[in-house]
């Protein structure tokens, strides 16, 4: 079958090492390019070479940022820190608009079966932050799964001693579904935590 | 709210230039280039540039290629030509593996709607071919939607008197498909349409 150039067939392999997109999608994202405007495409290229080249880690909390403290380690002044397994959890809490406080990002929870440990993750950086400042709460803000429930009693574990206040985000029904459709376990957190109205 | 810095946002934006992308897929995509190799990430940009600077219609068929001829019209001898919409369109057929013929796209099809005209699309190109070669088939391969009808209708008009057999793609119940769920103008089509088995 000869029925692509190289060009266009680099293109659409390389759309490919996006997270789920396939062939087919692939495909279509590569005729947008062909179509879209010649600075529209070279902006494109561009914003990828950048966010590779000066994105790092924020020196504070974790996050990628393009410059030595992130904003919000520059401007927010807080007791409390929101810690999170990625920093796309930051923009996620961020949209609910209602968390003023400082984030730590730990780039991964406690996965025995990754082979990832508490040292592997940025626990230490965190525990050097809670010691050094003038921190009085902690919120673990990783997923409610078995690598998330893991690492945070650790970090518990770890900060309790210490004086610190340790929370974790309420785990309950959500907000705008269906009754008959949560799970067992939400539903038992969810009874067991019963808020009085 | 600061909770961006403007290489991420940037990249994010970027990616939101695509089909169908969203503020949230293009987060995911944009933090999938954070952590790609550097290579991947550069690869990635070059051939969004070099499809956009190299790419160019076929002097033929009017496929996107890197070369004057595409492969195709390169290497295949037919008397029979496919036309069709979109340069994807081919790609379709060939994974079908059944068509060893030519192709033409048009690149749109008549549209009063969107103000396109016959002389908007390759037209014009399909007659100089049909006239100047010896093209004896042409398979009307635009889509069975009002447009694509009414194109194939046009061009079947202007080439029939030129001695050539025009055909289109035959219309019926989609292969896997369930009969309850096809609408009323397929199922009249592939009942007139029917076979002896």
């Amino acid at each position: 079958m000869n029925d692509n150039c190289d060009t266009l067939q680099n293109l659409i392999n390389a759309f490919t090492n996006l997270p789920s997109v396939g062939a087919k999608t692939a495909e279509r994202y590569a005729y947008a390019i062909i179509n879209m405007p010649q600075d529209t495409v070279e902006f494109f290229a561009k914003s990828m070479l950048d966010a590779k080249e000066y994105l790092h880690y924020c020196r504070i909390c974790g996050d990628f940022t393009d410059h030595d403290i992130c904003p919000i380690c520059e401007s927010r002044s807080s007791k409390v820190v929101c810690v999170v397994k990625e920093p796309k959890d930051i923009r996620a809490i961020e949209k609910s608009k209602h968390f003023t406080g400082l984030y730590h990002v730990l780039h991964g929870t406690i996965s025995p079966l990754e082979n990832k440990g508490p040292d592997d993750i940025r626990i230490r950086e965190l525990v050097d932050r809670v010691t050094g400042g003038d921190i009085e709460e902690v919120i673990m803000a990783t997923n409610p799964d078995i690598e998330g429930e893991v690492t945070a009693s650790y970090i518990a574990k770890i900060l309790k001693p210490l004086g610190i206040k340790v929370t974790r985000l309420a785990q309950g029904i959500q907000m705008g579904s269906d009754l008959q459709y949560a799970d067992e376990v939400t539903l038992t957190k969810a009874l067991q935590d019963r808020k009085e109205i």
